[in-house]
């Protein structure tokens, strides 16, 4: 392999992550830019060897011509899973596995607050009662059998949990050989195994796998109508794992015993999914309590990959052939959302779609109704000064960035804005 | 030992169950009567060797002639644990552990929600928001510190659970000796260890105790003040294992990070209690969904105990000196809720106390305003005929009980009794 001498970042990097990454491809040069700082990506990608990604890549990284390997710093690496990445043999890796204890978690949490029926006791909790009718009926995990759909870093984590729980595990996945610890009946595909018997027998489906072409729609109407009625699906995958709209029936239908979703086709979910309400399902906006040292495990695997890539051995969770993903479905072709809060309706105004997106650098207001309100942005102005600025605009909808928000309480400021919105935006329209 | 050849049970126990406690004592001659038949109960304690008992003994088993052994179906024997058991050296044993993998759930059920300040997503949901602010700041329960007070069954379930999920788990018992599987740290009184640095350096504190007099407000506002200030405490344990006044001012004043509760001093927990809005405390009815198979893990404990009792071996879950709990404090002495509806108020009408409380056999009604109101005696009459009779009068209160609804609708009639009394007793008050 070629040396590596310029390496480019654009992962929100605390001051102590960064010197360790720099640890790990010294002698090299690491240059660290914001992911909007188009004009420096631009320039730095005409001598980077290697790019490390706060995000996705892009048109831009095929045609850098020193680069070699792309580190793209979350799980899944379906938005990158282009045919073109092969015909150029670039690298491309994830941190895959950096968060796979927090999804186990995650996946658990569903399930227990499914089998608890939880929101009733908490709304019983509201009320101040003591109880909530037929909750001797309830049954927990122990004893049942819980079907894990992909056997990867979060699919293996969680079979160790429920083992632990002394529930039966069934597991599947491509791949034959032995079962991974905590899987008592493993399923391959490579052996023929069908995905059927393991639908048929379990109390809970969690999903698991990443999502690519064999993966798109793997839980679909036929699917659903051989779980139990009783069962539960769970799904920590990516949404277009599943057929949204069959699973959107088999729910209402009650062909289903419920459903645990952190991810949907299209995020975040439009305000008017029949999703938010169908019957025993739990919803969270593809957001998990994280890992306490999340950035650090991410340099763990950049680091065992740079040996790996010095010593010519193949390199952990590098993207395959197998992965490629190329939806026909404009629907699956959405943004993943970090960090998204979205606002149904403000006071006294409707609004078509409203949307504000907030990651580390910038928050970025979408809306449609008001596209090229000369008077919202003026008041918007006002408020935020200088650092608001239009960003791109299309046929239906204008993005704003509010730049300097992220330094007054990042993790309040959607609220601020919020407020803002509200108040201001009233006067507009009346 | 002499020989068994009566044996009392008034657990409600089906057919099945019956043969298999039958076969245990085989040959002796078992006897099944409901809780509330005290003429049968009166009789068979006559010449009743063994009593198997669904709920508490009381002072009628004290005095039975020929009864040796008296085994409680539930975990806790606070409540049966007084010094007369000592002097006429009977044995009493428990079921305790049968449900331990289902109260180790519990304890996570806890930990993952208050980690996930569910209820504010469980809203967002409701609103169809996709996102609450400061999502972003949460972690989960990996790599965090777990203390376990109290390695009984339920605390060794639970510390193999935490292990499998990466936590550190601390734990502090009674008894010398080396830790439990999962324990990795290991506090012992018998070794002159205190609580300080377990409750100093947990991320959680799970409560698993029994109820003693050496437990009684283990947990009061100096165990409290050397928790981190984001420490939860999570009770699985009895109520007054926790200084419930000292938790509470604790819980306002963000002493601590929050609390997961499932039993209480008093129960039901009053209305008015504090409690049930404390910040960060998510509150369950004394039920924990249980293990598929109850009644035969208590059987299973049972044939066990035969086993020892013949071989004149100790025998497990016996009641010993040290679990003697003679609390002077008049409000634990309240009965444990099995299942209780508690309704605030009734519609239009105002009722200083309406308890509705089922068990297997029967619903018992109780109210305190309408002591000795013949005009409700009458309605209720009416509804439900002849199955509706006064069972105890109080000085405050008088308790009726309503037998035939049982065979109706198991899982409901507490609804469908509240309905009836809405309907009725406006019409009664005005």
């Amino acid at each position: 392999m070629r040396d590596i001498r310029n390496v480019l970042t654009t992962v929100y990097y605390k001051e102590e992550d960064l010197r360790k990454l720099a640890e790990v491809f010294a002698p090299a040069k690491v240059i660290h830019l914001r992911r909007d700082d188009d004009e420096g990506i631009q320039e730095a990608l005409k001598t980077a060897d290697v790019a490390v990604l706060g995000g996705d890549l892009d048109k831009r990284f095929l045609q850098a011509p020193l680069l070699r390997w792309i580190h793209c710093d979350h799980a899944g690496l379906n938005k990158c899973a282009w045919p073109e990445i092969f015909e150029r043999e670039l690298i491309v890796t994830s941190s895959a596995g950096r968060s796979a204890p927090a999804l186990a978690e995650h996946a658990i949490f569903f399930m227990l607050n499914l089998v608890y029926q939880y929101p009733r006791f908490l709304d019983a909790q509201r009320a101040h009662q003591f109880g909530v009718p037929g909750q001797s009926e309830l049954r927990g995990l122990y004893g049942r059998t819980a079907g894990i759909v992909g056997l990867g870093h979060t699919g293996c984590e969680l079979a160790v949990r429920l083992k632990a729980m002394g529930m039966n595990v069934l597991g599947y996945r491509r791949s034959a050989g032995s079962p991974p610890t905590g899987v008592d009946r493993l399923y391959c595909a490579e052996n023929g195994d069908t995905l059927d018997e393991l639908l048929a027998d379990s109390d809970f489906i969690v999903l698991a796998v990443p999502l690519n072409n064999a993966t798109h729609h793997l839980i679909g109407r036929r699917e659903l109508s051989l779980m139990k009625r009783s069962a539960y699906i769970i799904n920590m995958a990516r949404g277009a794992v599943i057929d949204e709209e069959a699973l959107t029936e088999a729910l209402y239908a009650g062909q289903i015993g419920g459903a645990g979703l952190d991810t949907f086709t299209k995020e975040p979910l439009p305000v008017g999914s029949p999703l938010w309400d169908a019957p025993n399902t739990l919803i969270t906006p593809h957001t998990t309590p994280q890992v306490p040292d999340r950035n650090l495990r991410s340099i763990d695997i950049i680091k065992e990959n740079m040996r790996r890539y010095r010593a010519g051995e193949p390199m952990l969770n590098q993207l395959r052939a197998s992965d490629i993903y190329t939806p026909d479905q404009e629907e699956d072709k959405v943004g993943e959302a970090s960090n998204v809060i979205q606002i149904p309706d403000l006071d006294g105004v409707e609004i078509e779609e409203l949307q504000i997106t907030d990651d580390v650098y910038s928050t970025r207001c979408t809306f449609k109704e008001l596209f090229d309100n000369k008077e919202a942005e003026a008041v918007l102005k006002k408020y935020f000064g200088e650092s608001f600025r239009e960003k791109s605009r299309y046929s239906t909808s204008q993005v704003f960035t509010i730049d300097n928000l992220v330094d007054m309480a990042p993790e309040y400021f959607p609220e601020k804005l919020v407020f803002v919105l509200n108040k201001e935006l009233t006067k507009i329209k009346k």
